[in-house]
């Protein structure tokens, strides 16, 4: 077979099993967890057998000899790359990474619940050790790091992802600490709820078709966690969870969540399986989730244009003006949990991630000190120690899935928002559009140069083809302190 | 591998399949469905491969040459069947089949929409062609129609279905008739609607779970038409459809689905993919759906004690009293289409489709003079002529799929229905029991009867075994009697 039906094939197998995972985390009854569970690794491992065969080997070797234009050479460099990923592994390898990581999984929620690290301890060293043998067998150009970081980003190394996140570290924290202060002194509580969840359903959706969300070709549904998910070329799903007592954190999760669905819908659908039809890498997915949720859902001309609705929907909102709900919007505090922090305070959470995650790759942590790692560093960010283990450096699920390297992918988001919409906004008419809460062309511009080129470019490159000059984080620390430091 | 293992992945391929299909009947969006169908077909091909592979033939003679119980032995027995029924076919039939019934399909709801009978013919021609062939390469006794009868319901010949459909033909038209007469003098319309789709969802998830359902091992969703799948060995999901004018719609559905999904609740759960832990067939498995449907969805003792909570629900319900309503459930009246049927007149609707199904296997009857045959024979059965193909032969996918020898199963799900209740009832304490509308015996019942046996007996052994006595269909006329000719 041809690679690109061998493409297909691995991408019909991988969908199906995103669909068997979509049901489990939506619709499925409790008890069907367990043969769920075999399913999804049934259908996983036959994807994993196809896209590691010999038949797939032969027929990127049948590509490459074929392969003339430099789109085609540039897609067949992807793919062996994807193919070198899979295939450096040994199964022995990878079974012990499942078997470890579903043992770690399981401890990581009982050392959680009763704060109690030393549970968690012995399962994260090995996945630690674990990571550390892939990483020899992927290669890596100056430290084992480097490979796990790559696996993540295309293209990333610990030592570019260091020089980063060191120039970003005083900035943002400056700009943290200027925004939590600010705030500390202008709290304005959004009206009492109940806000209604059917009637949340209602503003998110229109929302998310006013975006551009296609709903023909995707849908929302309820999670405990918010996801995107595709489960074939026009099939999209998006999730989001309801507070009754604060519609903005649903209308939130779906403005991240769609920003990724329409990411996803704007990719080419032709050729499914291969990386033209693929979305580049997670630092780019987290670039177009962010400057719809941040960018745009958190601006002025964005509310001036919904405010009202949400009035009419919400009745407790109409005596309560825009700017205290602007106000509440933009509020910033430290918060101990990552994924309940808001954008002024977020990105120091990944830092923390990154050093804690690199000096344990170079041995200069063991896993018995991180947690006084961790809360010396939090303490160093954010002032203050967290209480808890389970509050600290057991609070986020990655680590106990084996996953190292993937923090730094959401702070690289935010950086490419900010770079992206700084592009987008260069033009009169391109400002004039965002001032009129007018998004189509934001979405043409974006489709034009993220979505349509698939994974065909290194993230960076896109980055640089996209908006003239090469990654450059001022923009991001611009947007934080224009929102979160006013004069 | 070993038979059992081999059974286990197949039977992990056909339940993500059926996952697939399930959300495309519920959740899926509309653009979503090409590349949905292109997954389907992937894991359908590869559970087929596996079911007819050379693996799959080993572990069979091995299990052969290791079986010693009785029981190891019939089930072996209909392993060797199914797998006959598998590999007797060449890929080349199959792919035709496929190809044609697709086709045939779209032909089809062209012709219905159209009223264009001869659109639909060739395909039809086609098709019984294709039916012809596949029972040629699986052999039968005496004649052709036997071998799809069989493949659909194991054990069952055309003669022995001739046989039983022309004892049951006339006494079946008598109560008809009677019925439907009775029903003109006395009918009485249910309370205007409407009746909230949520709070008829409330009262079919209690009624569902008062009978044995259980929810945390299945669920209800909203489709065109009411199905039960099983997802897994503890993932049953029923659906329904909404009428606001009449929630006795919605009800009788998830009763009929539930009484499917209590089945298959209750199938052995331990050797997922062996008869074992498999439905015996399609006359056993509809015996379940109208036995709950029917002889209790329908009883007088069931309204006793649901009407009370109705009336709560649906106000417009409090002035109308109980007698009112079950006349309103017993009311009969001859319809042309065989899914709008009452419990009175169904029958007749299967009676005349095998008649015209064994004569076009017969070669008495050719595609093109089928709706005159239809028409014959419909206004013999119910005295009226349909005013059109669509509403006549036209009305049913099963021949567009390339489905025959399955309709006789209805009515012999009807018939089984009856026989299990006569069984049940032979004991006070079972009857003290219906009519107090305590369901718990009649279930346990069912599951050490039917359930636990999964397909290890032929359907015909299994209702012996279950009443004590072999397939009697004058129970069912008995009961069609009680109910709908009153004295």
């Amino acid at each position: 077979m041809k690679l690109h039906e061998l493409a297909r094939e691995h991408n019909l197998l991988c969908t199906s099993a995103a669909i068997l995972g979509w049901d489990q985390e939506t619709y499925m009854p409790e008890h069907a967890a367990a043969y769920r569970a075999d399913q999804v690794a049934l259908l996983s491992s036959r994807a994993h057998e196809l896209a590691t065969s010999p038949a797939w080997a032969a027929a990127l070797d049948e590509a490459d000899s074929a392969a003339s234009s430099p789109t085609a050479l540039a897609e067949l460099h992807e793919m062996r790359r994807r193919f070198d990923l899979s295939t450096k592994l040994p199964a022995s390898l990878v079974a012990e990474e499942t078997h470890t990581s579903t043992l770690a999984k399981h401890a990581w929620q009982q050392a959680r619940q009763h704060n109690d690290f030393p549970r968690f301890a012995p399962h994260l060293t090995a996945l630690v050790e674990i990571s550390r043998k892939k990483a020899e067998l992927w290669g890596y150009p100056e430290e084992p790091y480097d490979a796990l970081l790559s696996s993540c980003e295309r293209g990333a190394t610990t030592a570019g992802i260091g020089r980063l996140f060191d120039s970003l570290s005083d900035p943002i924290a400056t700009i943290a600490k200027q925004a939590v202060t600010h705030s500390r002194h202008h709290r304005v509580p959004l009206p009492a709820g109940p806000y209604p969840i059917s009637v949340q359903q209602t503003l998110n959706e229109e929302i998310a078709a006013s975006i551009g969300f296609d709903f023909l070709a995707g849908r929302i549904d309820t999670t405990a966690h918010p996801f995107c998910t595709s489960l074939g070329p026009s099939d999209i799903r998006l999730t989001t969870r309801y507070d009754e007592n604060d519609f903005t954190s649903s209308l939130f999760g779906i403005l991240h969540e769609a920003g990724h669905g329409l990411y996803e819908q704007g990719l080419p659908s032709g050729h499914p399986g291969m990386p033209a039809s693929d979305a580049v890498s997670l630092g780019i997915h987290e670039s177009q989730s962010r400057l719809w949720e941040n960018s745009i859902g958190r601006s002025r001309a964005f509310w001036e244009k919904w405010y009202a609705r949400a009035q009419e929907l919400f009745p407790q909102l109409r005596q309560h003006p825009l700017p205290d709900f602007l106000t509440h919007l933009h509020r910033a505090e430290y918060d101990l949990i990552r994924v309940e922090s808001d954008e002024a305070t977020y990105d120091l959470h990944i830092l923390l991630r990154f050093d804690i995650e690199r000096r344990l790759f170079r041995k200069e942590l063991c896993v018995a000190d991180l947690p006084q790692a961790w809360n010396d560093t939090f303490e160093r960010y954010f002032g203050m120690t967290p209480p808890t283990d389970s509050s600290g450096c057991l609070q986020d699920i990655h680590w106990s899935l084996g996953s190292f390297g993937y923090f730094p992918t959401y702070t690289l988001g935010n950086l490419n928002a900010a770079q992206l919409m700084r592009a987008f906004t260069s033009t009169p008419a391109h400002r004039a559009a965002l001032d009129n809460a007018n998004y189509t062309p934001l979405l043409t511009w974006l489709r034009e140069n993220i979505h349509r080129h698939g994974a065909i470019h290194d993230p960076a490159s896109l980055i640089e083809q996209a908006t003239g000059t090469s990654p450059d984080f001022q923009h991001h620390l611009d947007n934080l302190r224009s929102r979160y430091t006013p004069a």
